[in-house]
């Protein structure tokens, strides 16, 4: 190690997030942060914005190596995908056994186990860190979820604490699970975020159609919801969004914007390996399908055209703006419920041994679905940590319980209105098939086996059983699986 | 080419598909079958029981080789997977240029395109053909969806066309694109029998907890409905599961099966490659999802135990019966458009020139989701086969418009009487959403940027903005993209 090895940090790719990050690192006393992007005019932009930073700057990647104290740490913050294997190749090139080599971005984390196998190999630490919050949680202090493996987070874990969001005084960052787990969790966390956004679009929807309120007006009530349960950052951004005026028009800014929502994938990823995983999680789906079907004006122009006039808007009670709030709560709560059994299942799949309230906590803070909300479910997995679903905890099933009558007369009057509430639709779906104690899973298993011999199983004794349907349509025991 | 080679056609794979596929071919006028399994015990059986076939039997593969005329033909059934490639590699090596190797299993297409460049490099044609219709249909007539090369189809096509269905005249094989489309298609149809039997298993749980009828009174409901325009092998079925009584309780066959619907896949396939190609398919989902739910004892049990009582079932008039019909049927209608969609969204990633009216042409026999309704398809697409979705073909637009109001008042009666409906809902949210003038995913886009700097479009002139949130919220025109 040369004279030069002055830092305890290293920050790859000075773009937007990677530079916020390493500024964040580099305002906690005791970092010093050496910094490295491919083209050197984005390093030399960032030292000469912020000279307070004292950031080392290297034009190599050599230099930036050599420029890390041991064990060198170094945060890769470069687009996913074959950049970041470069980058990542070229580190291990240069590190040594016991340095560590963290991926900060976006990364599929099939990807992370992949490369934790890899690089691990050589000796060098490989960490898959999920990091949500955006550029200003990069700067000012983000959730933070890192995998990998228990001791590089010995001399990771205190720096990542340092720039972390800290809720009540816990730094919203934690050691989430061996190699892919860190990816695998912030997955879902954008999954969840999917649902949360739309929901609160349909809460939106109902209030503007059916409510006839104003964007303004609108934007009052989700002020005044974020005084209660429903208290989170996007409730908070949502007012601000829907009170933000035009200039150029003087309309409501909400009104001049497109309708047609674009995704960056991460909610598709969340249903692809829910699916995987044989978890429901229909609250995300529909978010992702919500942001599709508003996408194809090629189809929506051209039915709007054929279809008659829309129903008449239901007449409704003072109470329905109450009513949206009860309905949009009880969903967010079943699209939590839905996110946590994937991140179990997840953890279960790939040996991850995730502590599900410990996920909740560092998510208080820093994240886009920061809220004081994840409290109920961190007190809900202290209770109890094998609970089976979210929604049997007592806090959560009394929440539900207590709306669930506005919640139905909410699904209900907006399939007479003709506003679209796929999210708390499938959500009270969701509520009512948990809720029977008789599925017509029953028939299907019927059809099935009527057209393809998949067998059943009974309800008054075990075994595997087949209809001779083609035959005497008696029954045969089968020594075949039912699935 | 020896003395022995007499067989214009072989099989791989003696299971009980190729064995009824095999024996299909062999009792059609002009085939001489030739059959091989890798144990030869289970050739031995077949050719055993049934002399009448006439099988050239071969015990090594390559006596099945030399027992094929030339162009050598061979149709491999085996399980999807390992041993699918080993068959493959095997005949690879023996066949000849000119020489057709068809895959009939359940492959995923993406296995298909990969193993279609390997063997078509050596010249042998490769083509995966998906095939529907169960055991039944496999011995009396499936419906083929072949995929590969046109030059194959011209030696395998009359082959194919001699044992599938018929309906009206019209075999039920066509070929449906190059490498991978056939089991692209098949995928879909999968996907599509999913939503199917969901919306069926919605529409009885309605007539048996709402409208209080019996499972033998409902079947006669089924059987009525079979004659009219959701006449249909699945509504034929469910009659017939329905009308079953179970031998060893006398009560009604549905209600001594197990409640736990199982999967095989392509319906998790279907979803997860529709959400690559950002296709809503809200209604095929939602099916796989309440699969999912009703397989989950473990969370289905707590939580019946701390659900307050069911809500009171709503009081229904005498037109309820006919509203879930109705329902029902619109909410097919919106599960095939997602369907076809898919298969368009498909066809233009992969480059396969799908005929559309062909597919619906081959479906109508042989396979699961058989019906008259989709000659209404074929229509469809021979009046414009560029309609941006078959919601805005007039035959279909109208029958959604006359159901929707029964749709309508069946989402909310099932809404606010607990039953779950999550194909119904979500098939009548994607209906408001294709209808709805304004979505609120402007409302979603603004949140993106307020958080996330993901840039909007406006409604009133080109370009892509953003609006600077955390400054003085003026708006600047942006570089970016809105995705």
């Amino acid at each position: 190690m040369s004279e030069t090895s002055t830092a305890n940090i290293g920050v790859v790719g000075l773009a937007v997030m990677g530079s916020n990050l390493a500024r964040n690192l580099a305002s906690r006393e005791g970092n010093t942060v050496a910094v490295y992007n491919r083209s050197p005019e984005r390093t030399r932009l960032l030292t000469g914005e912020h000279p307070e930073a004292g950031f080392v700057a290297s034009e190599t990647i050599e230099d930036f190596v050599a420029s890390l104290q041991k064990p060198r740490t170094a945060i890769i913050m470069v687009q996913a995908g074959r950049g970041t294997d470069a980058v990542i190749e070229a580190l291990t090139a240069l590190f040594e056994p016991g340095d560590i080599i963290v991926d900060g971005g976006n990364a599929d984390f099939h990807d992370t186990i992949r490369r934790e196998k890899a690089v691990s190999a050589t000796g060098v630490n490989f960490v898959g860190a999920g990091i949500s919050g955006g550029e200003e949680g990069a700067l000012k202090g983000p959730s933070i979820m890192p995998g990998g493996s228990v001791e590089a987070y010995k001399t990771l874990g205190p720096i990542l604490e340092s720039i972390a969001a800290v809720v009540d005084g816990v730094p919203c960052v934690t050691h989430v699970g061996t190699d892919g787990a860190g990816h695998f969790v912030k997955m879902i966390h954008n999954g969840i975020e999917y649902a949360d956004m739309q929901l609160i679009a349909e809460a939106y929807d109902l209030l503007r159609k059916v409510g006839g309120h104003s964007p303004a007006a609108i934007a009052d009530v989700f002020t005044e919801w974020n005084s209660g349960d429903l208290e989170s950052y996007l409730i908070e951004i949502t007012a601000e969004v829907l009170r933000q005026v035009d200039a150029a028009t003087g309309k409501p800014f909400v009104d001049i914007v497109l309708d047609e929502a674009g995704s960056k994938g991460t909610g598709v990823w969340t249903v692809q390996n829910a699916l995987d995983l044989g978890v429901p999680v229909g609250g995300i789906a529909e978010a992702v399908f919500a942001r599709a079907v508003s996408s194809h004006p090629e189809q929506r122009v051209p039915f709007r055209a054929i279809v008659d006039a829309r129903p008449e808007i239901a007449v409704v009670g003072h109470t329905f703006q109450d009513d949206v709030r009860q309905a949009l709560y009880a969903s967010k709560v079943v699209a939590y419920a839905q996110g946590f059994d994937a991140i179990i299942a997840g953890a279960e799949k790939y040996g991850w041994n995730v502590d599900k309230g410990a996920i909740a906590t560092i998510w208080r803070g820093g994240c886009i679905i920061r809220a004081q909300f994840l409290n109920r479910i961190v007190d809900a997995y202290a209770n109890d940590p094998s609970i089976p679903t979210l929604l049997v905890d007592p806090y959560f099933a009394k929440a539900v319980a207590d709306g669930e009558a506005a919640w139905r007369r909410i699904v209900s009057t907006a399939a007479l209105s003709g506003i679209p509430v796929p999210g708390f639709a499938s959500a009270l779906s969701y509520f009512d098939s948990l809720a029977s104690e008789r599925l017509p899973a029953a028939l299907v298993q019927g059809q099935r086996d009527f057209f393809g011999a998949h067998t059943y199983k009974r309800v008054d004794r075990p075994g595997t059983f087949h209809t001779l349907w083609s035959g005497d349509r008696s029954e045969v025991e089968s020594a075949g699986s039912s699935h």
